[in-house]
């Protein structure tokens, strides 16, 4: 399964459109496409975490949805939006501190839903920490 | 399967321990205490929603996942505290704007696991926006 | 939401399309239609319990399946057939050992995808046993 | 991760204690214990197909069960039982007639919780036609 769009045009789209989940101060970086899957990091600033330090449950449930996303946008293009409409999570082990990497993978993309897989591991460890598939729908008019 | 905690109880708890997801600028109010259920809303500020208005995947996450909490919490007592396992989260319509409400009801409260269903719908109009059904580990020492 | 087919139509229906699932040595009947939702027993044989007497984990999914497909086929009709494409099942107690009730009701019915969330319980013990929840792909030529 | 039995040990123990699912009829077969995963195959009998000669939805339900199951026991020896809590399944595209290849890999081994991914592919086609996540309770006394 190859991309359809390269690093830079995904990090463009990326900023314009979402500039509040992907601009500069978010935290969340795109750091590379491959056949099927890409990877993005989390540089977790303050609001990301729990007391203690670790990264919160809905961050690591954001980061695995922009992944998930991602992935299907890289493979489609920018010419229809995606929408959620099942996640299913698995928080693992309690995350390391500090930057986390996800790497999401297509499972499916058909015409109508896309399965993708997600895995969130420490940057310096390569356990699972979190790992998640979602389903997304693909709007018609793509 | 009756509560352990009042209303207020529960109230002061989740104030003082999470002051910064159920503090009085979070927009999650505790509303209602049943036998195995509890009653959430969420004021929905700016935070909280997407271009267009409408409330994004990660509050609807959060809400479900604290309401789950809440529910488990309301029924054992403030001895202990659940960790989120897995949640499988379905978005089923785009949430109305303004407040949501999620009852969260106890399927399972086990010695180890505890499992709970979530339905969030907005306040005027009750069809379920979002649905999910989380598992939370006990800790063995409560 | 109202059923489009009556509980004597979707038995007809059924017992014809599926003979090896709802014919009359299955285990499954269909006991009552309601609005956006519907009700069935498993009247369990040897072949679906597991030493011990409690019904197997694998007939609990069918059980599940089957209900969440009969409520969705009763309120579009027998004009299209819906796919399984994804299903979150908790197994909460062990089965009674016995007559199981499945009841399935629909938390969305979309044109390309439905939601149906399915509680099973004992016959005379009300507690849920098993709880599931399952999309479906309601193909385009309905 | 290293198992703590061999093929040949999991081959007997499944052989003794499930004959029902694990017997010379059955149609499953351990193939490869590696670390952290095991490898299984179905050849798919009569019994596991729906009309047109496709796998049934509750074979593949079964198939994931017990490569999971396994995967487990491989790792923490024959001295608990482990015992399935969820099941999120997605069936991702129509699986191809005859043997069925499922690879059954530990996401997490702890004390108490043990989840495990599954894929699985046709013989002679790597693409994944069904995955699951599962979760297990592991009881106290191992």
């Amino acid at each position: 399964m190859k991309p359809v769009m390269t690093l830079h045009e995904l990090q463009s789209f990326l900023t314009d459109e979402f500039p509040q989940v992907m601009g500069p101060d978010s935290g969340f970086t795109l750091d590379a496409v491959g056949d099927g899957s890409i990877t993005m990091k989390l540089i977790a600033a303050d609001r990301h975490l729990r007391p203690g330090g670790t990264v919160s449950g809905p961050t690591l449930f954001t980061l695995a949805d922009v992944s998930a996303y991602v992935a299907i946008l890289a493979h489609i293009g920018p010419v229809a939006l995606a929408v959620t409409t099942n996640m299913s999570i698995n928080f693992l082990i309690k995350p390391p501190p500090g930057t986390l990497v996800a790497k999401a993978s297509i499972l499916k993309l058909g015409k109508r839903l896309a399965v993708v897989e997600v895995a969130i591991s420490g940057k310096a460890d390569a356990r699972t920490v979190c790992h998640a598939v979602a389903t997304y729908s693909i709007p018609p008019e793509r």
